[in-house]
């Protein structure tokens, strides 16, 4: 089931995170070994559950990001990797929590730690990754890197807040879901950028450019993320395509097919997304209705206009290896999953 | 309903928070207004639920502690208004993820934040607070007072996440008990304390000084709460007597009644708190068997033992108003609600 979206089915070299992951392999490795480590706690609950996370396969992408901000500005220290590793423990409490908000039995293809631990150490073990990664913030003693850190962990809570207020509200419209996902995604790519330019003690236009990039990258694989619940092969998703909708969650395709469709239309979705009334096909429903209104293609539409602004936003620097990598990032991103 | 607990009925000046709310009256004004300013937010529900908390009558007492210390230690700037308004964001912070967890509907006296608003807003605008706590002493800018506070935010929820674990379980020892009160309550008690020695600058015995006062402090505290769960006077308590019971919270009294107590008194703390299976005159007879093992007066006495080494911790400073105030919430803290 699910729309073919107009994307070449090969995927090329310059599409996948394999350059940018031979680019930062030694610190990711690096990372991995800190992730471990911080994770560690004599209350067992804490590795278990934070290990079920952390060590199942996500795919480090902002970490990464910081790590190749970092080396593309010429950062020579070592802080870089104590940053990425509290990146990735801020997105790990974040996803914990979300799922714990979401009510989500599943996420990369297994069941949430809610679904084993229950939502009471979800919410708990998240706090604690939290802490621990503004412990490893102070471990790198750099003022404006927990600036931009401690930014991002309030805004990012903000859009979550934003997202559960228009919750099951098919009149959101395309800017205020901009709003949400510009504070729940692009927040965290913002700053995992950023803080490699501000590791390097770059200028004020390239620290700019940085968080141009970031801001700009995370609207593009939210987009794509939206448009991937309703068109996605399940496999390579690792969730079920229609948990969106069974979840009654607002998106960019609903959005568009909300606002494009007839009376009938949106009484549909009224009915399974505000009033949670889903029957076994209407999830088919639901999909045509976005095809018919080419809403995935228009999702996927706006996704590549980001990441054309996130690419120009990297014009200032000079060619290197890393800043390849983080172009091909954007191509991987938009075109995942397709 | 409750015993008779072995302390004076009446209050005297020197067992109220008075002084001390006297003595930093100006900077909790402040912070009053820092607190109204920074849990401002254009998604509604933040201010909405987060006012709900700060803004209904808590004591304040965490933040007066930072206040009183950094004026003690002689500190002349006023980054102690902010970062004791964010020792009080990371309070309700946690204030509303423990309601969350523990499935509160009553705090102080009024419906819990999740009864009305539910618990994904209120572990999502906790989220927020902890950010905005960590803004703010970013915008403090003293390294040290940002190790403090993120080594306790971490502390914290390690103490949570070991108090689940421990839910329900009869066997607790009084050591572990003590090792989860020290993590969940102490940690925040002792960094207060400590931050206003870290920001004024003060040699390491006054700051080793302070982090014992605050921990101390805070044992002696969480004690006293224990036991007016099963004493206390409901109005003033803000909360029912047999919370803790209903719950099927591990607290020191339960301890030590189910140590001190025989083979059919297990049965019934075995019957009441692991299996849940409470009826209506249960509580009578916990607090019954509480009263016949004196475990109310000996958690009262441990309670004095650590206001005590409270106390003594502070002797290297020599005498000042601040010093008397700190003394007096020690004596609070013991005394309070009997």
């Amino acid at each position: 089931m699910g729309v073919v979206v107009p994307f070449d089915e090969g995927r090329s070299a310059s599409e996948s995170l394999e350059p940018l992951l031979q680019l930062v392999k030694e610190d990711v490795e690096a990372i991995n070994r800190i992730i471990l480590d911080k994770a560690v706690s004599d209350v067992e609950l804490i590795p278990q559950l934070a290990h079920h996370l952390i060590a199942s396969g996500g795919k480090r992408l902002r970490p990464m990001l910081a790590l190749a901000s970092a080396k593309m500005c010429g950062y020579p220290g070592s802080g870089h990797i104590r940053t990425a590793s509290a990146i990735e423990f801020m997105h790990t409490a974040t996803l914990l929590h979300d799922d714990v908000v979401d009510e989500s039995d599943a996420r990369r293809g297994r069941k949430t730690a809610r679904l084993i631990w229950g939502n009471q150490a979800s919410v708990l073990v998240g706090d604690f990754l939290l802490g621990q990664a503004f412990r490893m913030l102070v471990e790198v003693g750099n003022m404006q890197v927990l600036k931009i850190l401690s930014n991002a962990a309030a805004v990012i809570a903000e859009g979550e807040v934003m997202q559960l207020a228009a919750a099951k509200n098919t009149s959101t419209t395309e800017d205020e879901y901009l709003a949400i996902i510009n504070a729940k995604t692009a927040a965290l790519f913002l700053a995992a950028a950023e803080v490699g330019a501000a590791l390097a003690n770059r200028p004020a236009d390239e620290q700019a450019a940085m968080r141009s990039y970031g801001k700009n990258l995370g609207l593009a694989f939210q987009l794509v993320d939206d448009a991937l619940d309703y068109s996605g092969d399940s496999r390579k998703l690792g969730k079920s395509v229609g948990d969106d909708f069974r979840e009654g969650k607002i998106t960019l395709p609903l959005i568009l097919s909300f606002r494009r469709g007839n009376d009938a239309e949106r009484a549909f979705w009224n009915r399974t997304i505000v009033e949670g009334d889903i029957s076994d096909d209407d999830l088919d429903q639901a999909i045509a209705l976005m095809k018919k209104h080419k809403a995935l293609e228009a999702t996927l539409e706006r996704a590549r206009a980001y990441g054309s602004i996130a690419r120009d936003a990297l014009a200032i620097f000079p060619p290197s290896a890393h800043k390849a990598a983080m172009e091909e990032v954007i191509a991987f991103s938009v075109n995942r999953g397709h």
